[in-house]
């Protein structure tokens, strides 16, 4: 009952922040034959874009065995919530203009990237409407640091100082942090005894999850290059994911004398995660080698880190996005120090600084809010909300 | 036997009229630049619109559970006959000729579209050859239908005076009254007690083709409008979805208690399904409204009308293609009235009439005609038909 | 142990190999507008062409019961095995240059196709580290091919002479006949006795992986044609799939008195395979008539050939490889004598008659070298080699 109440609070204050908003809503488009081109161009990266949103991280996430329903529907529901919200808040000037439809489609989409890796952190132990309420909380703490670290936004760094072309700071370590956040603030004992479990049909659904992201994630990272740098880019992170792939598999047979398929799912997309940054500067060879050295951190962490993180953290990251986005999209900053020509230095390891500060404070703020709708009572289970949910 | 005999009778018939087509399939193409550009975007739209005829309406359509291979294989074979029956057809200057080959394409796949959707009224009670039957007897009367409402046919509405870009009213609500229609002259007392079985897989599965169909809707919608149109289209498209996707959830666990993934899965689509007609020309404000009251509409139908309408209309509308494409359909097309400036009111409810007794009357015959292949006789079932079925 | 060690070796050969490349890796791009429109058009190619790879090769192999995991990783493995090492050899000018990223890319994914085609073969009785061994044998031989075929290599045929747009010939016949060489000198005893099982959730994986490569397929046979032949060959493509999955059902139920779904998946695509060498010729209606001929043949070579090829051979095809691509390929490449205006005969068959025999000897030398790897002890079972699988 009581979230029903505040659910409709919800909306209603939704609905009343998009109203103000209509004024701005129906642009005039001035398009020439050459915008048309590169609008078109932008639109097909943004629905690829989409598809990794929706089935690329939605059913990775289904790798829980009885929780796929949920995992699914709390995809829906954060990315019906971010994509309006950033693209709304846009066109009122929230943390600055972006002119475009499309462009600003695109932003909204790396919004929503970066909250369902958040959700990845907490999955599984959040009600539905709580992963609407952590949207709806996120966005701001999102498009404030993505204005903070890229737009000069406060003056603490120059715009366009930070090189971060696919998002591996302000998207990947950003969502993870702030998972780790939340997690910290959330995690309950009963949650630390309850194993995952997982099932040779999860476990495929998980894959075409990964395969869906591999895919497309060299349209993620181009989706807003120069088409002059547009070839470099997508062959780099391509050749970046390759490298992460046999990474991936050499680190987890060697780790844990067999393979783990989660291990594959997941680590195999960390050299996309660590190519982001400097996708459009890189050689070929770079990239092959920033993508072995992701996939191979990926890797050691799932297998050997996260179970000590989760000891010495007192957290469960259930997707373990410290391990696909934090440490791989934090290497992916890093890397752009030795690789991009001319870079200023002390402004990218301020953004990364700052990154890691804002998206944890704010993760931590979140999670201490999320709990006043309840708690879920049974984690990682669909039958507490689904009918005819086994 | 007598099965078998019949197919042969529809392929030679169909190779037949495929012969005498030939002289028309290979044009001269002139194609300059520009018209090179265009029609590569167009394209890749058609590609998109092939995802979601073929994995999107195949996999919502696999959520009962032991009727899978049949659901894909009916999907595999209904677009294999609409196809290259509609382009053959327009070839020769059936119903008016279209001009250019992807376009043409395109009109093909938004046919196949509709009687997928008509398919679903019915599905699991026709036998694979009836399944093509259903598309032979279709795709006539669809291309009447699209020919009188948008092209001027028979005089009776000008060419152009309604407003169905996204195909609102000739491809959803088309699809689902013939649906109707056909459901209506053919559920049997059996079918009506016995229970459509799904499970997690099933219901797992049935989520992909959802997002599948989610993630290119706007692709469907923007397929055929100007470059210039085709920003502000696409994310009225997403904003829609959006909406209705959240008020979906909103609607199911208010009515139902708890959610039902079968809302989820369908009814979260309705805003793509309303936005047609007008989605090149709705605010976003206005694109997220229609989004939310399809959603509402939709769930309510599938929570609240779908049991009374199988008493009342005595039949079994498998899919619910009635609460998703017929009732958001038919609130689409009347959008169109309050927000398209200049619209002429007369010929968009006209055409919304004619819509609804040209695609019943059709549907009442096509159901009449459906039967002389015998029935199924275990509905819901995959084993009467394939190999090593459980 | 002694695999790891000869993965250790692998692996520094291959990075050694790379690094001497990488001077060529960078290059100077001066792309106009023009060649950045025709870029990015390739590069909606190439992604389709991606998704082909990995969901659609990948998840038509989940049809094995037990072995989804391993044939989704050895999928993930082939292609990054594949599509670097093609791309660093043509950087190095092996077997002739590329010049252009994307089509490089494009190129590359053409060999990873085939490449997975050949593990197709030899499915299930693979060890992991060995499909990457495949992979490094497989690439030098297939660049060696195309070099001889397509680009004049050898002086044996002159450049441009062999009709082949969509790859009837070097992609799917190559890949075909060369995993009939591996699985010749591989096939074990124990092997022939082993049932391979499928179950509901297997077969319905498998029609996904079947529908995303029906999909993307014009995206495949269209990514090198000329903007002025794509709006033909797209379509022609699109029919000839229509026309192989029509013949696949009528044959399967003929054939075998219900329907197979393994045919369905399967041959239904034989239309595409058989329409490569001719796509951008061929009148609608000839494609429509290649592709019911191909769908007929391959599904009378799962239904009739396959069982007899295994006793004759003494060999299993796990996935049936000579039923969709060899036999399907063959006729492609033969169909181009009557349609093509102007071709030279003798070097079509020559190339024909060269694939066959370059590609049986490679896959018999590779056969004999995989097994120094040891052998996989139960065939067809995750368990083998991955965790918690069951």
């Amino acid at each position: 009952m009581k979230t029903r109440k505040i659910l409709k609070i919800m909306l209603a204050t939704l609905l009343a922040f998009f109203s103000t908003t209509a004024l701005f809503a129906q642009e005039t488009s001035s398009s020439t034959l050459a915008s048309g081109i590169i609008d078109d161009q932008r639109y097909n990266r943004a629905i690829h874009i989409m598809a990794m949103l929706l089935i690329g991280f939605g059913f990775l996430m289904v790798f829980v065995r009885k929780y796929g329903r949920s995992a699914l529907t709390a995809t829906f529901l954060l990315v019906s919530t971010a994509i309006p919200m950033y693209i709304f808040a846009k066109s009122y000037g929230l943390f600055g203009y972006t002119h475009g439809e499309v462009v600003r489609l695109i932003f909204a989409e790396f919004g929503a990237a970066s909250l369902l890796i958040t959700a990845g952190a907490v999955l599984g132990r959040l009600k539905m409407p709580q992963y609407i309420l952590l949207g709806l909380l996120f966005v701001p703490f999102y498009m404030f640091n993505e204005w903070v670290i890229l737009s000069g936004g406060l003056g603490l760094i120059p715009a366009g100082a930070v090189v971060d072309t696919g998002g591996s700071i302000v998207i990947h370590a950003f969502g993870a942090i702030f998972g780790l956040g939340v997690a910290l603030t959330m995690t309950t004992k009963q949650e630390f005894e309850k194993t995952i479990e997982t099932d040779a049909t999860s476990d495929r659904y998980s894959m075409l999850g990964s395969m869906m992201l591999w895919i497309f994630w060299p349209s993620f990272c181009a989706a807003l290059v120069t088409p002059e740098q547009m070839p470099h880019t997508v062959v780099n992170v391509i050749i970046a994911l390759c490298g992460s792939t046999l990474a991936t598999y050499l680190f987890s047979v060697s780790l844990r004398k067999k393979i783990s398929i989660a291990d594959i799912a997941n680590a195999a997309l960390a050299g996309g995660v660590a190519i982001g940054s400097t996708c459009a500067d890189a050689s070929h060879t770079m990239a092959l080698v920033i993508g072995i050295l992701a996939g191979g951190l990926s890797t050691f962490g799932f297998a050997v880190i996260q179970s000590k993180q989760q000891k010495w953290m007192k957290l469960i990251d259930t997707c373990g996005v410290t391990n696909l986005h934090g440490l791989p999209g934090l290497m992916g900053g890093l890397a752009a120090l030795p690789i991009i020509h001319g870079l200023n230095m002390g402004s990218q390891l301020s953004g990364i600084g700052l990154t890691i500060v804002i998206a944890f404070v704010a993760g931590m703020i979140t999670g201490k809010i999320l709990p006043i709708m309840g708690r879920k009572a049974e984690a990682y289970e669909d039958a507490e909300e689904f009918l005819d949910a086994e």
